[in-house]
């Protein structure tokens, strides 16, 4: 059985009735924290422990070129993916801004920037090809290129595994990949591309017909059911990446903190190639991408956060995580009702 | 003049085009960052300066009981009031963990809990009255009362301001306080009271009717249209302390990150009092409470945050503190375009 296949382990289900009786104790009206009473419960049943931590964040940023870039999908010229992985390593970014501000470990995982980039001790050059093929008209990559890029997710979340991470973010850059996410959304929840379309980093209003001819254009031509293939005809290396990374990061027990729509479409995608791993996907924001809703709905995630972010880069989800700490924060060091001499409820 | 009706300074316009304008210039898609972008610039124009800088939180929490509480519209009893004002001292309450984590200035006003709190370093004490008298058959306060509360946040505003904060939050403590504040807004917004009354601290569906009809009878005795007026007929000490510090924190150039329900009626009542304070006020989150979304609407106000808290305690607004403290970092630390050398939007 492929390794992608075997699956996850379980949430711990006695430490969630305990960690919820232990809430139930605390100096506040049952349930007036809202969802961070939920997240607090959550972490608890994940990492097995009625008073679960958040310290140590693992951030891995995968990046690939899209073929489908030259068909004018996107604002910005194809150069930017390459130039951008340099701008996460030497510390420019966004989410390098956020990952300093959490301290968190972080990578650049490369699997196929347009043009080669320099060595950087933050940047892991797993480069498969200068981009993929033009889903438009060909497969995005071959069986073996998916396989590579799957097991360079399942490296990164190895890699957390190791430094003891008690939570990843991936994050991803390559221009085009609203597209291609967008295809991937539409093959696998079975809905026309305009459902699932929008303005990406960027283009106009008049642009946006021709993005969702093209991605029609794919449907027509790749129509296999099974999401392996679809990610294979449809993907990108930095959403195959994606896909591999939370599924192992869920088999070694590893809670994941899904971004933005491109990061829910590899979420979409690893469920759907390896349902067991639902559990351990925690989502943090809804995004300003018009197809992003559906795809939450479609994994039945309520994500923390809605303020109109569509950046990507797993910046969403490095932005969240202080609430999620603040959530632990609350739930293991307020005082109890017996504890502080208060009142209970009449 | 009254110091409370004393104009506030308004915000600096060329800082806040010239922040515009840097913001421009960062490595990402213009408004790729959504309402954090908004945030950064607000807090430039509000700081007066391009780059603005948001490490010194102050947070005051206001208390107060409430002659309504004997009519039975609270879930908890009333000497809860009184041991919380405790539990926030001694570091157990949500607001005490929250404000750790911002290493806040940190400290209690009591303005007329029921029981009396031994000293404590934290503790203002500042009693007015053990607790309002019932606003359903008479004035909550008089006067001279009011004038006291609004004084006493007065107060707190300056000793924010001796700190050198670059940001006031405002808590509350007072059981019974969304009765008040629904009739606050009731009368201040010329609605029936079932428009703004919920369930508080968590009353049953079966409760509210009667909390609804307390409320009516209220604002059919207390008939000014005059906002002081109505803070005296109506309010809370807790509340008019949080109008005292509101007002005087945007005439000292403190922006204010308002909480959820009973703050954000006592901003309603600080704008009704001083339109000038409006720009200084910067809104949390929307809360679970039926009135606040109607509150928020009035006030123009658009959270960042919407995941069902309802403590109050000013604990939304703290938790937001970090999403403020990100959006500040990206916009100062994120490279620009020249800089990072990643090519520009076609």
């Amino acid at each position: 059985m492929s390794w992608y296949l075997q699956e996850a382990p379980g949430v711990n289900q006695q430490i969630l009735e305990d960690a919820g009786a232990h809430q139930l104790t605390l100096t506040k009206p049952p349930g007036a924290l809202g969802a961070l009473e939920d997240v607090a419960l959550k972490m608890a049943s994940l990492q097995g422990v009625v008073k679960p931590e958040l310290e140590r964040i693992y951030i891995s940023i995968f990046a690939g070129d899209h073929g489908i870039a030259a068909q004018g999908v996107s604002a910005f010229p194809q150069a930017v993916t390459t130039e951008m992985v340099k701008n996460f390593a030497t510390g420019g970014a966004a989410i390098s801004v956020l990952a300093r501000r959490l301290n968190a470990k972080f990578e650049v995982v490369n699997l196929g920037t347009l043009f080669e980039v320099d060595d950087h001790a933050q940047i892991i050059d797993a480069r498969i090809a200068p981009g993929t093929a033009d889903f438009s008209v060909a497969s995005a990559m071959d069986k073996e290129q998916l396989e590579v890029a799957l097991a360079q997710g399942q490296n990164a979340a190895q890699r957390a595994k190791g430094n003891n991470s008690q939570l990843f973010i991936g994050g991803e850059m390559g221009i085009g990949n609203t597209s291609s996410a967008s295809a991937l959304a539409a093959a696998n929840l079975n809905m026309p591309a305009k459902e699932l379309v929008g303005l990406g980093t960027g283009i106009s209003e008049e642009q946006l017909p021709m993005k969702v001819k093209l991605i029609d254009q794919a449907l027509a031509l790749h129509t296999s059911n099974e999401p392996m293939t679809q990610l294979q005809h449809l993907g990108g290396f930095e959403i195959a990446g994606l896909v591999g990374a939370y599924i192992r990061c869920a088999q070694l027990r590893i809670p994941v903190l899904v971004d933005g729509f491109i990061s829910s479409v590899a979420a979409l995608m690893a469920v759907a190639i390896n349902p067991s791993i639902s559990p351990w996907l925690l989502y943090s924001h809804e995004s300003a991408e018009a197809g992003h809703q559906k795809v939450l709905t479609a994994l039945q995630a309520r994500p923390l956060l809605n303020i109109g972010m569509r950046l990507g880069e797993g910046s969403g989800a490095a932005l969240v995580v202080s609430l999620l700490q603040s959530a632990l924060a609350l739930h293991n060091d307020m005082a109890t009702f017996a504890q502080a001499g208060v009142s209970e409820k009449e």
